[in-house]
């Protein structure tokens, strides 16, 4: 059996002017679809970041996968690594934290293999990963402070949300609509006191919901450990409050609430270094950069000889990454929080039927063969056409936040 | 599809008079044969431990895997803990090292699960791994001092062992017969300054194996540097050559010899005190104790992410478990040495057909449906009935070593 053909379709997303530490989201978030045709007609899907330094490595080695057997991940990721002999990574030069494209690649088309192992096993992709541990998944809701509306657009029916007050509102409707029973805020964006109060406002709201905030590395160490204290015993974990192992390390001795990260622990070479500084307690895992649902499981054990423990990490993502995150979520016994998911900010998708739909919080795992989603080709086809029209191939949250705020400047760390 | 039938049957294989740090070995070595029989009639094979706590062990969970998915691997996990609530470890109390029952017993039912996945998928357990990055594992002669013969008996063919001139003349035999490239020799048994004459004998007459020792921990400190000093250069690598972690960091700072482990690093738990200690460098892995295939990985990615080297650990084996070890080590990117492998040592096998045949020191990897290995049932019966005459249910070297040698008495370290 083997990968007789790959199809790669950017897609676009329409998105929520959400808000973070370097600016805001533009009207579209960028996606690529992955399909693997096996020569006995099976297809593999995968879906993977859109960012033109993405999907150039991914065409890049696409080539070199025609006669790939899809059992054969070792040689899958000697093909990227030949495929891409410059490899980098796939994230702006200004990025503070980057992703090795030949990582990316690799998770890729790894998961779209095992949509095909698990297709012709006829047996759900969990069911390759050691089977589940839990029957459904819990995700956390994600909570942006955000604007009305887009450049030129009417305001969305979210709305302005900017005041903490304003943002226990938009909590309340991701946990009345979907059940979420864990809250994570964006934060970087306001100042720090501000969302020390949205927290507490959220506390008082929720009174049993974890909550977490991830300034994305947006404040220096000072304001880190200042935060860090006024929300000790209200937090269950603090997301990459400061940027660098160093600084990680140091916030770490100085406060009591567990440092998690996706910035500075983001490949297997990373952990040496986040082990012997006990810079961080939990390590969000993210198939897309880890080296696949695989690697994933294998960063899940790690973690655990280490005493740390795992989470899960979303960018702006479709169905399809969301069946991976899950049938992963369901074979990792060390997840012991809610994953990170942008999923209910995308009011659309392009796999047949309806839409994933959280109850209680929770995603049921498929039984269905392999990732257990099918590509709907009008709705594929929908969202190909955005992206063609969109004239987007990069994310800059920046840039577009000058369109609302010329005075916006980019700032490491900001606060 | 689940299991419906659990065969154990306990076997004793011959074995030759092998001289260790703590004895000998007794004329017969002990294992557990394992089948595993779904409801569709798919068996899986297994082998294990012969002692008794481990067959006691495999024993007490048999009934709780009946109705087991064999694709659920974390439920056969959750299974085990949960049919030995009492746990332990399956050595004599007097052992230096000692491994889980829980670890133990869901190893070997880990692997006759991958059998019948690979069976039901067609293919070799290697692709359940992730696939091959080698076609041929390469082994090492497992290299012993040893008595002309068992007490009672007449000499075996390969005689005595016990100067370095007649080690030489064992590794030839290994090497012209089974083309081995790399050696190894069972060291504690002899004065060190004899034991270090043996590695410049092998060194002169095979300059370019790589060579190893490993005295099982048989050394104090002070000897353990004396002999690395004296054979830098000489050896890949230098195996438990003293016990503790704390004493194989002060030889590993001593000496410029990487140090292997499979007895200060036995689980999981155990890493992050041998990385924070930088005790070892080379861990050696085996699938019988670290939880199995899957787990095996676990193990070489971590290796590598903190900057370890694996090897592969072995015990007195039959062909299920030489077939296991070849699949992993197929499947092991970082596996960068010859593994360790008792079978030359063993005349007779329970498995169908010819017996495994090393060329160029090499196993070819099967690609025949799970383990690519069956029972030949009047070979099982013949050792199984051999089991029930031999009267041993554990192994013990010391004693044995007494019937030669009254005066013989255990000593850690011994020198
Ligand atoms: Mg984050
Ligand atoms: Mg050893």
């Amino acid at each position: 059996m083997r990968i007789e053909n790959i199809q790669l379709t950017p897609v676009a997303i329409p998105d929520k002017p959400l808000l973070n530490c370097k600016g805001v989201h533009q009207p579209y978030a960028l996606r690529t679809i992955i399909e693997l045709v096996c020569d006995d007609g099976t297809v593999g899907l995968g879906e993977s970041y859109g960012s033109i330094k993405a999907l150039t490595g991914l065409r890049e080695a696409a080539a070199n996968l025609v006669g790939l057997d899809p059992f054969h991940l070792h040689d899958l990721k000697k093909r990227v690594w030949n495929a891409l002999p410059n490899g980098g990574g796939i994230n702006a030069k200004t990025a503070v934290a980057d992703h090795k494209l030949t990582d990316v690649v690799a998770s890729a088309y790894e998961v779209a293999c095992l949509d095909i192992q698990g297709k012709i096993l006829g047996r759900p992709v969990v069911d390759l990963l050691g089977g589940p541990v839990r029957a459904s998944v819990p995700f956390s809701a994600y909570l942006f402070y955000k604007f009305a509306a887009h450049i030129g657009e009417e305001p969305d029916d979210w709305g302005e949300v900017m005041t903490p007050a304003a943002m226990v509102g938009e909590a309340r409707r991701f946990v009345d609509q979907y059940g979420f029973k864990s809250l994570k805020l964006k934060g970087g964006v306001l100042e720090p006191d501000v969302e020390i109060e949205t927290m507490l406002h959220l506390r008082a709201a929720f009174p049993s919901h974890p909550l977490r905030i991830d300034p994305n590395g947006g404040w220096t160490v000072a304001t880190a450990i200042h935060v860090a204290r006024k929300l000790e015993g209200v937090l269950e974990y603090l997301e990459d409050p400061v940027l660098g192992m160093e600084a990680m390390a140091e916030v770490a001795r100085s406060c009591n609430i567990p440092l998690a990260t996706n910035m500075v622990v983001l490949e297997f070479d990373h952990l040496a270094e986040a082990v012997r500084r006990d810079a961080v307690k939990i390590v969000l895992s993210d198939h897309h950069y880890w080296g696949g649902l695989r690697a994933s499981t294998h960063l899940a054990k790690l973690c655990e000889a280490f005493g740390m423990q795992v989470s899960m990490h979303s960018n702006s993502h479709l169905g399809i990454t969301l069946a991976a995150m899950t049938h992963l979520a369901a074979a990792t016994p060390n997840l012991n929080f809610a994953c990170d998911t942008h999923y209910p900010w995308t009011d659309t998708d392009i796999i047949e039927g309806d839409p994933f739909r959280f109850a209680d919080g929770n995603l049921e795992v498929s039984g269905k063969p392999g990732l257990g989603v099918s590509i709907d080709r009008r709705k594929l086809r929908k969202l190909a056409d955005l992206y063609d029209s969109a004239g987007m191939i990069d994310r800059n949250d920046t840039l577009y936040m000058q369109q609302f705020d010329p005075t916006y400047e980019r700032r490491v760390p900001r606060w």
